[in-house]
C-alpha cells in the first residue's frame, strides 16, 4: 500500500459522519475510507465533554488499527470536545475536523459580520465555534442556538419538505436567528446536510447556508493535494464498522449517503 | 438495617425511570430508594438486545453494591431484553419490571380484546408485550407501534397540551391505533406518563390508558407486602446516582418526578 492509497480514517458518534463521506467521495471519487460509527453510544450530543473524549479516544485507537494518511472527525461534538486530546494523543496523524473549516468558511463568507451555528448542545455548550471563529476574526458575532430534536426527526427520515414537523420544529428554532439579522448560517451536526433544503427555505436568499461536512471535506482535499496525498487508484474501497447493529446502520444510511454505501458494514467490539 | 428498611434499587437507562420512582413514592411514602440512571449510554430503545443486555447487567451489577430487597427494571427497553438473563444472574434477589404489571392490567381492563402498546423501536421489535399479554389473555389482538420520537420530545420538555409538535406527532402515531378500534393502549415507555393528557385526549373516552409506572409500582407493593416487607419509617432516604451529567439530569427531574427528587444525584463510573 503506497502513502497515497492509505485509508482516510472517518468516524462519529454514528451516522451523521456519513454525510462527511458522502462529500469525501463527491470531491476524492479515488480515496480509500474506513468508517467507524459508534453506534453502541449514539448519541455524543447529549453527554458531558469527559464521556465524549472517552469514547472519542476508543474510536481513533479501533481506526489506528488500519493504515491511515488521515483521520477525519466527521461529528462536530465530538470535534469540539477532544480534538485537543486526540492530537496530543495521535501526535504523527494527521487530524482533519468538521469546526474549523465550517468557521474558516463562514468567516470568509459573511459581509455583516453576524453568524448563526445550530448544533447539539454539546457542540454548542463547548463554546467550540465561537472560539474558532473569532480565531479567524474577532469581530464577528456569533450567535449559537442548541437544536437537541434536529437529530432524532431525521433520523426518523422527517427531514423533507412539507413534513409539518420538521418545518414547525425549524421555524421554532430558526426564527430567532433570522430575525437577529444573521447573513450566515453554519450547520454545526453531521446530520443538518439532510436539512439543508428546509432551512434554506426558512432562512431565505439572504442568508448562506455552510455545510460542516462540505467543509470539512474540501479542507481535507486541500490539505492532501498540499501533501501530494491524493489517491490516484481507480479501484477505490470503503469499508463501514459500527459498534452495534450493523443492520439497523445500513437501513438508515442511504438516507445520509444518498446513494449506496459502497461497502460492507461489520459490528466490532472495539474495547476487545 | 432490617429487611424492611431495605432499599428498592431501581434502575433505567436515563430519566425515563423517575416516573417509576414517583409512582412508588405516592403508592409507598416510606420506602428507601436507590436509582441508577445509565446516562452514559441512554438512550436504550434503539440498541440491539446484546448491547441492552450488557448495559442492565452493569446497571444491576451496580445497584447489587447496596442492600437491597428488590430490583425494579423500570425501563420497558430493558425488561423486555433483558429479564431473563438478570434473573439468571441474580437468582438470589427478586426482580420487578414494567411489562407485565402493564400486561396484567391491559388483559383485565379490555372488553373488546384489542389492546395497543406504544413503545420504543427495542421495546416493539422484542415482542415482550405480545408475549406477556398473550400469556394472561392468549385471544387478545395486541397492536403493538414503535414511538421513536416521543423520548427526544418529552426529554424536550415537549409533552403539554397545545404544543403543536407533540400534538402533530401523538396523532399521526395514534390514529391508525385508534381506526383499528383498540379500547385499551399500554404507555409501554417510561416516559410516556409525562404524554398521558395529550393521549388520553385524543384517543378519546372510550379508551383505557394504562401506565406502565403506574402498573409497576402496583404489582412491586402487592409483591412486598405478601412477603411482609413494606417499610414502616418515617424518614426514608432516595439517593440516586448516573453515569454521566448528574447537572443534566437533575435539570430534568422535575418533569418527571412533578416534585423534589428527595435526595442527592451522584455521578459514577460504574466500571471500575
Amino acid at each position: 500500500m503506497t502513502e497515497n492509497e492509505k485509508y482516510i480514517g472517518v468516524f462519529d458518534s454514528g451516522i451523521g459522519g456519513l454525510t462527511v463521506v458522502k462529500s469525501i467521495v463527491e470531491t476524492m471519487p479515488n480515496e480509500n475510507i474506513i468508517y467507524f460509527g459508534d453506534t453502541a453510544h449514539v448519541p455524543y450530543g447529549t453527554r458531558s465533554k469527559e464521556q465524549i473524549t472517552e469514547y472519542v479516544l476508543s474510536d481513533v485507537k479501533f481506526l489506528s488499527r488500519f493504515s491511515l494518511k488521515a483521520v477525519v472527525i466527521a461529528c462536530n461534538t465530538a470535534d469540539s470536545a477532544a480534538r485537543e486530546k486526540v492530537e496530543e494523543k495521535y501526535s504523527d496523524l494527521p487530524v482533519y475536523g468538521v469546526v474549523a473549516p465550517a468557521s474558516r468558511k463562514a468567516a470568509e463568507l459573511t459581509k455583516n459580520n453576524k453568524v448563526g451555528v445550530i448544533a447539539t448542545n454539546a457542540t454548542v455548550n463547548s463554546g467550540a465555534y465561537e472560539k474558532t471563529i473569532h480565531g479567524y476574526s474577532p469581530d464577528i458575532r456569533v450567535i449559537s442556538l442548541a437544536c437537541p430534536l434536529l437529530v432524532p426527526l431525521v433520523e426518523e427520515g422527517r427531514f423533507k419538505k412539507g413534513d409539518k414537523v420538521i418545518e414547525q420544529v425549524l421555524k421554532e428554532y430558526l426564527t430567532p436567528l433570522k430575525e437577529q439579522g444573521i447573513d450566515t448560517l453554519v450547520l454545526g451536526c453531521t446530520h443538518y446536510p439532510l436539512l439543508y433544503d428546509v432551512i434554506t427555505e426558512i432562512m431565505g436568499g439572504g442568508v448562506t447556508v455552510i455545510s460542516s461536512s462540505v467543509a470539512a471535506a474540501e479542507e481535507l482535499k486541500k490539505g492532501l493535494k498540499e501533501k501530494n496525498l491524493l489517491s490516484e487508484t481507480a479501484d477505490s474501497e470503503r469499508k463501514y464498522f459500527v459498534s452495534d447493529n450493523a443492520e439497523d446502520f445500513e437501513n438508515h444510511a442511504l438516507f445520509f449517503m444518498g446513494d449506496s454505501l459502497g461497502g460492507a458494514v461489520e459490528q466490532v467490539d472495539i474495547e476487545e
